[in-house]
């Protein structure tokens, strides 16, 4: 294990400087997969890569990668290590685009230190990560892993009506290397937490061990309509008393079960929406996660079941549409081992834990080890401009990625 | 108490006549109030009127009157019999205009029959009863006793933009009598139920003894925004889930209470309203009604005490706004008895009850004896072009406002 350690001032000078890039009129950030924006960003993150001597591949998805190899390691599969740099709407700076950044960082104190990795190392920037814009998110990652073709990711129509593929032109990122044209020997991502439970633990390293499984369903309960002041309660079928039950089911339920699932309900919406009407019809949607294939199958399972139970006790239809569905990733036990380990000999604090979050990384989980590394998010807030974190935690995530980075790439 | 009738026919015909004004290329119905399709209705009724050879009288907030008087009896002061013939959007037929052409019915019916009143009897068409476009609702009715000046009531800007006082004008009838100066003897409002009541109780008359109370809040939930992925359910304050508590504790609390009470939570709005992220916000409506002042505070105040709680238990935020209050109405016990006693001459069923809709019948009853009759609403659907009452229903109802009136004005 090697105590040398990456230059924090360049690394987080990078990190303020690609945050400042896309902000509007009221200093908010947002770059938007495939947007002008994220063209200012990419432009940027090129430069840097070109300057740290490293040779550009765009593939036809707009991944970017930026690749370090010798004469004597050409042959051999890369080491890949990244994330992605688009950004939700009104975005903090980290999520992302810390990843990315911490893998340049890498590599060039790797090479300023005369370390020769018998295999080529790789900086990635996968598109489209957030999904805000298209759909489904962590597109170019899931593309590069072979899970969606090319030709049908490049179709997608976002939510402005505009096509990934005309947009990714107009930017000048749709690039000719066939995707997938990289098959990592190994896949490395560092990210901010996007929860609460390091910081809480005052625990720096997460070594993300897998990555929750994900239901999400679109639920629809149609009632009767009535007037709100002349119908007995007894005689009503209210969607919308129908519709309040299932979020309470589903967190009583998980906290009788004792297991880590999660359940949100994160939209509503009544029908007519009338003040004195007693609602006629309720539309939600249901996240439902959990680290573990058979447990997220319990709970939708118990979930069907409740339905069912709701349409004789509520006297309303309930009709349920599904919208996705990922199964739990299992990252490669060997990496989190190294993360481990380098957290030990760092004298940082550590835990294994579970990502409730998607990432590129559980697409290319589908063709390579794969682990990530989490750094604590103060209040557990991402997706939003209060998003933070400690430059100590930065600077202690980028080193735990250089230790493992050396010994991914060091020894044959 | 006389056992003549009213003519069927010429009642139906009206109904049906005045139901086809207003209607769209879909052969929608909807005449909201001072539009250019309500003129078309107020110029029917008051050519209706004037054969009757009554005379038209329209006040300052539109409010029509036909007044049938005499020599003999003109210094009393008049018998009312009225309700409105404006309409909700996409409206049925029988709201409003049911008790207005009845009233019109009754008098014509009287004169046919050389019945000579003691007092002058009035048809009203009160002025925005349905208040879709301009607020509140019972306006023209409000001003007429004495609740609201006439005008703050012209000045009201309505949800198109537009004022009330210069619509009137537009559509001629901006009247020039002062409002209120009919003061009634007593006011008879016959009416469709708008609820299920009488329908699934075989019951054809409904005597209305009172009107219950409204109390409208819109409460605001204020949790924390976060990640459903990345965020344990204990460490949640989910403004979603404690909005569902709500509806379900008031429905729950009104059973235990054994009271006529009723809850409604037509609108819910959640914030950011996001498949992935816990409810920051939850906003929504609440709808109290009941019959009984004291038990209205009773359960407004439990709600209160419920929401408290709530904020400890959901580690939430709770606001609430009043946006409207009315306390119960208690009708007149002679007029009420006096449609009992018709229904009972007539061999219809009959039941005393309490109108949870809000009528024209309530403001005049600040200012004079008053009382409802109701007959059945088919589903007890309203507010919908399927509401429906059976013919016989209407005639039934018209013939006891006719044996009401006679036992009103026929007496000194």
């Amino acid at each position: 294990m090697s105590h040398q350690s990456i230059n924090a001032e360049r690394l987080l000078t990078r990190i303020r400087e690609l945050g400042a890039i896309g902000r509007n009129d009221q200093g908010q950030l947002t770059r938007l997969a495939a947007s002008a924006t994220d063209k200012l960003g990419r432009d940027r993150l090129v430069a840097w890569l070109r300057a740290a001597g490293l040779e550009i591949a765009v593939d036809r998805i707009g991944n970017i990668f930026g690749v370090w190899q010798s004469q004597d390691n050409a042959g051999q599969s890369p080491l890949m290590l990244g994330s992605h740099i688009d950004t939700v709407i009104n975005a903090g700076i980290y999520d992302g685009s810390y990843g990315v950044l911490a893998a340049l960082e890498v590599i060039e104190t790797l090479k300023e230190q005369g370390f020769a990795p018998v295999r080529p190392i790789v900086v990635a920037a996968f598109t489209n990560e957030e999904g805000v814009r298209y759909a489904p998110d962590m597109l170019g990652s899931l593309v590069h892993g072979g899970g969606l073709a090319v030709e049908a990711a490049l179709a997608t129509v976002g939510t402005d009506g505009t096509t990934l593929g005309s947009e990714l032109a107009c930017i000048g990122y749709a690039g000719t290397a066939e995707p997938g044209f990289l098959k990592p020997h190994a896949y490395v991502e560092l990210h901010i937490e996007q929860g609460p439970v390091l910081e809480r633990e005052a625990t720096t390293i997460g070594a993300v061990e897998n990555l929750q499984g994900i239901s999400w369903q679109r639920v629809t309960i149609d009632g009767v309509a009535n007037h709100a002041g002349t119908t007995p309660m007894a005689m009503r079928s209210d969607a919308g008393l129908a519709a309040a039950r299932v979020g309470l089911f589903l967190r009583e339920h998980i906290a009788r079960s004792n297991a880590p699932s999660v359940a949100t309900i994160g939209t509503m919406r009544f029908e007519p929406d009338a003040i004195n009407v007693i609602p006629s019809r309720a539309v939600f949607t249901i996240d439902l996660r959990d680290p573990d294939e058979d447990r997220l199958r319990a709970l939708e399972s118990a979930l069907s079941g409740f339905l069912d139970r709701l349409e004789q006790e509520e006297h309303v239809i309930v009709s349920v549409e599904r919208l996705a569905r990922f199964e739990p990733v299992s990252f490669d036990g060997a990496i989190v081992a190294a993360i481990e380990v380098s957290a030990k000999a760092r004298g940082l604090k550590s835990r294994r834990m579970t990502s409730g979050a998607g990432h590129d990384a559980q697409m290319i989980a589908r063709i390579a080890p794969a682990a990530m590394i989490f750094v604590p998010s103060r209040d557990g807030i991402s997706h939003n401009p209060r998003e933070h974190t400690d430059p100590a935690d930065l600077v202690a995530g980028a080193n735990v990625l250089l230790d493992v980075a050396v010994r991914l790439a060091g020894s044959p």
